[in-house]
């Protein structure tokens, strides 16, 4: 059998080439050796979008669009859609049991979250316990990995946690130690070379980014600030056009060519540029055509999402089923 | 059509004359003017009895007997077993958005129980949070009244925030104000004479207590320790055989008057604890008989349970299909 993944995405704007060099690349590959399933987790962007429900639901079906442009087949990937499943809840439900409010104040991403959003004094309990909702999403497929980026590890060692507590205070085998699946690429910077591409920072470019917004995005790119004059020498490290032509460009040998002209000086920011805009193109134009091709019959994409959270409600009840036996819930 | 009204009991072991006396006698005639939901919540048990789930299943089935015991009719009042309707789980994620942090640690109750419990520093979430599945308890029923306890009134506080932030949120007018139904009588003290009558603290009489061991539980029963002397006077206020006279005894009249007697001086402790006993074995002897009845056949009163949550869930399903559709999750 083949070794179960989960991944997946919040449905909170459409995805964007940070997604897709940090996550999707990969999913495309894994879903031939993995039974892959993807999470659509709309009750999870809840626990911080609570008061905007129309925006998650409006983004579901762009982040599945988004999941079949790049290449995952629903046939060997299943989508689902988090609230379609609610045995989640119920599972959720009893790992709350498991876990202290002490140690989900001490989770280092939710730490780090809760200071971003400014949740402080107004915290949600739903906000601080979505690292337990994200275990039992993991536990409930029995995933054996689950791909991470770097600021993530703690929600695996949270998961772990609880299907530890759980096995041994039920005495029961029924949850294995899912691993953490190391991202090959680091992460990718906004245009703007801020740290992070958002798209709620303003610094993204969309999977189905236009041609012409993508040549300005490309434009306005942050470069080297004290190369002023072609003939300067400039700076390729932190140099976002570089990065992304690291991350992107499939000729390996003439990127490192032009970054040593570039660091030697007489080679101007706008040649660098048109060739990235060349490269980004090469590679969304047809992310970008299959996007149109589907976003066509969105309902054809919902049926996908549908029959996806069917098959993956399966997979969970049973798990569910199971974990309530042991317990002694939910039948009498 | 008649209000609604949702109550019930953790089953954490077979019930007693405090609870009679504070809320089962009332739930017997409730029954008559109400439409009367009795959840035995077993998945609320769990939340700090979670490494003791085996006691919390044996003590379902004793619950559902004190309740049929005592003379509630389950063509009256419906009898269900929380952990067997999903769907109240569901609805206490979305509502853990609506609640912060801070609002659940400032609940009186629960930190009276946090302080009782010892959990301070290792708090269970699921502990912290009980109040809002409490409220999905009620909320999800569309309950009119809740009977609460002195201590209680935080809960339906709790309860009908939430309503109204739900109400706020999702522009609409799902969930109604939840009333608090006072007891008319005060908390019954245990035999010690200690604030609480309680199984755990030993200080209890079951309503299904044998005669010998109620006639020895009233030798034992507190009074007025200074009453040594048949002729001395005595003190009533504080003493429990007074106190048990007054909530048990139907001829009011007649405790009046062994009060001034005892006050007075000349009326021996045996004397009064004699007619208690008697109190008592009248009141708890049909209950005991009927509890036994129902005993012989455990199957039979398991099917009431399992009846009464295929009707609660119902219900309850209904109600959190409406919540989804107003949120817009659950459905594409």
């Amino acid at each position: 059998m083949k070794p179960v993944i989960l991944t997946g995405d919040r449905p909170t704007g459409p995805l964007h080439l940070g997604h897709y060099i940090g996550s999707l690349k990969n999913r495309v590959e894994l879903q031939e050796t993995h039974k892959q399933y993807l999470i659509i987790a709309d009750a999870q962007a809840m626990t911080d979008n609570f008061k905007n429900p129309q925006m998650i639901r409006e983004n579901i079906v762009e982040v599945a669009l988004d999941y079949l442009a790049v290449g995952i087949d629903p046939a060997k990937s299943t989508i689902f859609v988090q609230s379609m499943i609610p045995e989640l809840f119920e599972a959720t439900f009893y790992f709350l049991n498991l876990v202290t409010v002490a140690r989900l104040e001490r989770n280092p991403t939710v730490k780090t979250e809760i200071a971003q959003k400014d949740f402080e004094r107004n915290l949600p309990v739903g906000f601080l316990t979505y690292p337990v909702s994200q275990a039992a999403d993991i536990l409930c497929f029995k995933a054996d990995v689950v791909p991470v980026g770097d600021d993530q590890n703690p929600m695996i060692e949270q998961t772990n946690e609880i299907a530890q507590r759980f096995n041994h205070l039920y005495n029961t085998e029924l949850f294995k130690k899912v691993k953490a699946l190391g991202g090959t690429q680091g992460r990718l910077p906004g245009i703007d070379g801020k740290a992070k591409m958002s798209k709620s920072l303003g610094n993204s470019i969309s999977l189905a980014e236009p041609f012409d917004q993508l040549k300005k995005k490309v434009q306005k790119m942050y470069t080297d600030p004290n190369h002023l004059h072609i003939e300067d020498p400039g700076q390729v490290e932190g140099n976002v056009v570089f990065t992304f032509l690291d991350a992107f460009d499939p000729n390996k040998e003439e990127v490192e060519k032009l970054k040593d002209h570039y660091r030697r000086g007489g080679l101007g920011d706008g040649t660098v540029k048109q060739r990235l805009t060349q490269v980004l193109e090469e590679m969304i134009s047809p992310i970008r055509k299959r996007r149109e091709e589907f976003a066509k019959d969105k309902g054809e994409v919902l049926e996908i999402c549908r029959k996806g959270s069917e098959q993956a409600r399966e997979v969970v009840a049973q798990t569910v089923a199971e974990m309530k036996k042991i317990m002694g819930v939910g039948s009498i």
